[in-house]
């Protein structure tokens, strides 16, 4: 019976030993986060003081590096070489002069005061995603911070994208800060200060990365989704609100500048969106810092820190699924190079018809329809992931602008020479209860003319 | 002591007991096929008495429903009547007049005899993919087989698609018997012999679902895949041939039929091709019958058991993927629908400028923009998978049929009115490595006429 005894008490030890190695690890459990940055704080240097971990890599996206990904990367290059037709659909505009790929968030007040498209008359609406001290500021002065000369408030902006915009520095609870967005979603029914912390983790983001307009009269930054987020929803907002960034002076019709619409290409149907998959999930993943788990604040391309992001759910290897996204991504570049230059040839169409003579109630439709491919891929070209935030959205808008384009090419050809292009009308079945109706009730389709 | 020898005695007992619940099973072992079916053998009858499992699966090939399936399926429906603009690019030639969704393997006999594209005219080359026969046929023929009259063979075809198709009788191999595979494989300096079952998993699906020809003089069924895979490496394959299938009535130009090209798609870099699946892991999946793991022998959609196809590796719910194939298929229906639109807008641009008496040099250059622009978006309609097989590679396809299409257009209202639509030729930088150092010294691309 003792050796028994003694037996039974080893198998004990062994047991509590192999939960001990199996199961324990040396990683720091989670902690609830400190609470004691005094409200208002917006220097990420001050945030930095208590989270000194996050701190390092927020100052990590000071490096410019476009190794590992493909297309964008943080170097600041000029995208107007890289894209030329983009020089040409942009003339008479800001973006035709100058239009860099960006750098990361710690540059952006730097980067605003110098870039070339700022000017005397520029206003202050163009600060709003370039400062943590915005909130503030239009918390101080209602809307008439936006249509404020952008050079009065130069003094106030001090501080870059930082901690702030988007935690609360007494609970470090993620917080959407951002006035359009809070307006947006209040527009949409949604209570900005009720969202889960998934949800947040794509809306903090969502507080720039986001297309959106001035408005007429007040110049408030303002989101186009009161009919949807898609491309096409968005164009339609703008055709209803006939707005206009700026005159073409080539084609001479009203154009709208995309911005950089990631949060909604992202969040309008794309595989890891509805898999989930928040903005933080892939571009933020967590990340192991001296035995504790932190959120990484270097915002740039998975492809960098592929392990951290995409192998928490692919199992495949790193150099495989890399493949994968520039098989996607090439496709998609190369279609934006046909497109972009069927929508130079619309405008070169447009200009060469009017200089011709042509006429013009024909050629206005000729117009219409170029700014509306213009604007589709404009969209493509200023979504910062050549494709791969939705593939088939992508893909879609692309095809989109091309047949547009076209369309504008065949009606300025028509306002020139009289003659028109033909046009197929016919009611293509869609596949779903009521075409199966059709398909046993074959119609005749019309016969080519 | 005594106890201590009665609890180790348990405790082994125990042990023992617990391997074979939880790593044993009633699943029977993998046995070696039996061989002893007679050479020759084609009837699926026949070696459904040997393999009566998989011949029960075989057997609900007869069944026939869309049931599961948005696209495709395996009703016979009219894809006339589906796609309007099928019959317009097809004038002149037999899929204008019936153009049916494939039934299953089991119907392929009993529905070619009865197509009305076969007339008095057919040769045998057209029973090809439509009968077990076919491979003793042509060792007993030769390349006389393929130009033989259609009708005078019907006696030798009493088979359709069976299991002979794929197995060699005796060893229940997979086999490559299908002379056109093995030609085309042998050109490209493979050894249709000397495959491994992973690759013949795919390739004997690939000895009919792919895009052919018939040769100019013997009309030998050969696959155009010298030039690569691709919808365009094939084009251009056919390009440099001259290759016609038919002249088209209205457009008065020379064209080709694309076949069934689901091979050439999945294999030119799909994302389940590079993960090393093949046709027959989504298509011909494990299932358990009885006890026993077979291979799946009902060639179907595989939305209509995800459970085995899909879900051996996704992880998420069926509804969820069944989804997501559907956000994609949706896309590239939509974008078939558009580009098939603008594709027989080219043919009446062509025939209008034909009538209103344009210059025929200028013309023929519309109609040569029209057959590239047909074949490419025929590719993408006979392709049995509404882009499924490979997404990007679809979309792509279809961008590129559109943008030849317009330029159809474009063309043939030169060769009418003699006014040109402007080009815009530009070097578009490609992002490699070249491109990089194009940044560091940019050229100023080309002004805007």
């Amino acid at each position: 019976m003792k050796n028994y005894r003694v037996f039974m008490g080893l198998m004990a030890l062994l047991i509590i030993g192999l939960i001990a190695v199996g199961c324990g690890s040396n990683v720091q459990q989670p902690v609830a986060f400190r609470a004691d940055i005094a409200p208002g704080t917006l220097s990420a240097e001050e945030f930095g003081k208590f989270y000194p971990k996050q701190y390092d890599t927020y100052m990590k996206n000071a490096e410019m590096s476009n190794e590992g990904s493909k297309y964008g990367g943080s170097e600041e290059y000029d995208k107007l070489t890289q894209w030329p037709f983009l020089k040409e659909i942009f003339a008479g505009y800001g973006f035709a002069i100058e239009y860099n790929e960006d750098r990361g968030h710690v540059y952006t007040l730097e980067d605003v005061k110098k870039i070339k498209r700022i000017n005397e008359k520029s206003i202050s609406a163009c600060w709003t995603c370039k400062s943590a001290n915005v909130p503030g500021v239009v918390a101080e002065m209602g809307d008439a911070y936006y249509s404020t000369n952008f050079h009065e408030l130069k003094d106030k902006m001090t501080e870059p994208i930082t901690c702030a915009n988007c935690h609360d520095p007494q609970t470090m609870k993620l917080v959407i800060t951002q006035p359009p967005l809070r307006d947006a979603l209040t527009r949409l029914g949604k209570n900005p200060d009720k969202l889960t912390t998934q949800e947040l983790r794509t809306l903090v983001c969502a507080q720039c990365h986001v297309e959106y307009y001035f408005t007429d009269d007040k110049k408030i930054v303002t989101f186009p989704w009161d009919n949807g987020l898609t491309p096409e929803e968005i164009l339609e907002y703008y055709e209803e609100l006939g707005f206009v960034d700026w005159e073409h002076p080539v084609a001479k019709v009203g154009e709208i500048k995309a911005q950089h619409p990631e949060f909604e290409t992202f969040a309008s149907g794309s595989v890891h969106y509805e898999a989930g998959v928040s903005c933080a999930d892939c571009h933020m993943p967590y990340t192991m810092v001296g035995g504790e788990k932190i959120s990484s604040h270097w915002w740039t391309s998975p492809l960098k820190h592929m392990n951290e992001s995409c192998m928490t759910c692919h199992r495949e290897g790193e150099e495989w699924l890399k493949e994968r996204v520039f098989y996607t991504q090439d496709k998609v570049a190369d279609m934006m190079a046909r497109v972009g230059t069927v929508n130079v040839e619309a405008i070169q169409a447009i200009a060469e018809a009017d200089a011709a003579g042509a006429n013009q109630e024909v050629l206005n439709e000729a117009r219409k329809l170029q700014r509306k491919a213009q604007f589709l891929v404009d969209w493509v070209g200023a979504e910062n992931s050549m494709g791969f935030h939705n593939p088939q959205l992508t893909f879609d808008t692309l095809n989109k602008s091309m047949d547009y384009a076209y369309q504008a090419i065949a009606k300025a050809q028509e306002a020139r020479t009289g003659t028109a292009a033909p046009q197929w009308n016919v009611n293509i079945p869609k596949l779903n209860s009521e075409a199966v109706r059709l398909m046993q009730a074959p119609a005749e389709p019309a016969p080519v003319a």
